[in-house]
């Protein structure tokens, strides 16, 4: 018997998006994903598969409704996989505000209280996730990961800690060095607690630094984005990474703000990007 | 002093994605609509325009985020102009149910009570939106006309009565008889009153066959829509307007259903479909 059970399926692209719901062990809650199969993984072949990790505020919904990924997804053969960006349920702690607590889960694994009873959200994107994939959908081992925003912090973080497992990373506007930025500094100390170490281990501007492989990096970044510079501060991260030696592909785009529209305008290029990582 | 509040503009595909609210003569309401400008026409050159008509429950928004269609309208250089599906406010009539009163104007002037106050979409769509687009933006007089469920009815009923003022017309599962099908009947007997004869002049079925000027019409409708057969029955109007000399392409998809995911599967052929219509 399968561990997910289905909420809907549209067809898109001649593929398949879909939503389903399943029991988390690293978050001890039910968590909702989307994933859109393409058509070539309906027809009998397995594909690779490209996570997205959504921002602030966001479920599985904005990106499979907003971004228009799944046109290229379908011209690549690319699965796309769109998990929430935190536990959520009415048992499961919350905040004031939209950057703590549901909705900004930031893809750590919480060590403090009352977060660290659910918000796993590293855990989940890193280990449990891919492996209920692989295990349920057509589709082979190759990974690669992508994100907008806070999930532009998770999928940077992730892929730089475990650059072994994703082909390439890529994002849009991410928050880059979260312990010296607003968001960040907020959600970290409460769900790492006071420790700046702790916080160091989930910051992409740390850990390249101390990066022992590498793996091709794109960014887009807007100037007209309202988050930009305060939060996001993707120059510190693109200068610290290329002086590791990463392949780091920056994009500063005049008059782009921080919405979808921003994200919809430059995702062919994205999928394109992680297509070629894949040797698509 | 122009006649537009901006609520809000993005860049997208190197144009311009704004929202826009005015005081609507027609409606005697204030009315938002959605314009998408594509980079010709920010660049000085003015380009034709292509109205979108959403369905039940759409704001101007809906279209704007989830159906892709600003890449194809700034690839070919067509204006996209997206309003509201009815007169909004805590003024305005309104009913229980999604598919009466705000959010459900089905593009007619209504004639009954408590309708008749605000509920003037066609004379809004036709006439009063027209040439405020036309006095405001860099746009020339061309345009054409697409839509989807009710607002595919209100396109093909607007585009059979004005052939004159549109270059095409297509739709997304429309609403094409409305006299003889459920949602269709509850509107016009609540806008129209019970007069059959004051329904035929917003029935794209019956409008058909007096037409005396045609214009090419592309239909697509999805065979897995929960609403069709029974809302929808494109296939009686496909075959009127064919007996009457219409040039209808009416594209049966398999598997396809009612959703923006629909939509976003097919929004490139029909902006190329009214990009040749529109002589691009």
């Amino acid at each position: 018997m399968s561990a997910l059970t289905l909420i809907s399926e549209t067809k898109m692209f001649n593929g398949r998006q879909a939503r389903y719901r399943h029991f988390s062990r690293s978050t001890q809650c039910d968590m909702t994903f989307a994933v859109y199969l393409p058509p070539q993984a309906l027809q009998g072949y397995r594909v690779p598969v490209l996570y997205w990790l959504s921002g602030l505020t966001c479920t599985d919904e904005n990106f499979s409704q907003k971004a228009g990924a799944q046109r290229f997804a379908a011209q690549w053969g690319i699965a796309l996989v769109m998990p929430d960006t935190s536990p959520r349920s009415d048992d499961v702690a919350d905040a004031e505000g939209y950057d703590l607590g549901q909705g900004a889960g930031f893809y750590v694994n919480a060590t403090e209280t009352p977060w660290a009873a659910h918000y796993r959200m590293y855990d989940y994107i890193v280990e449990e996730l891919p492996a209920l994939i692989e295990a349920e959908f057509p589709v082979t081992g190759q990974r690669s990961i992508f994100g907008h925003s806070m999930g532009g912090h998770g999928a940077l973080q992730i892929a730089l800690k475990k650059p072994e497992r994703y082909a390439a990373v890529s994002a849009f506007a991410p928050i880059v060095n979260p312990s010296a930025t607003p968001w960040g500094q907020k959600a970290f100390a409460a769900y790492l607690g006071s420790d700046r170490s702790a916080w160091a281990r989930y910051d992409s501007t740390e850990l390249v630094q101390t990066a022992t492989r590498t793996l091709p990096i794109l960014i887009d970044q807007g100037d007209a984005d309202s988050f930009y510079p305060a939060e996001l501060q993707p120059e510190t991260f693109v200068r610290a990474a290329r002086a590791r030696g990463f392949n780091v592909q920056f994009n500063m785009r005049p008059g782009y703000d921080h919405s979808y529209f921003f994200i919809a305008s430059f995702i062919e290029t994205h999928i394109e990007f992680h297509a070629q990582a894949l040797g698509l």
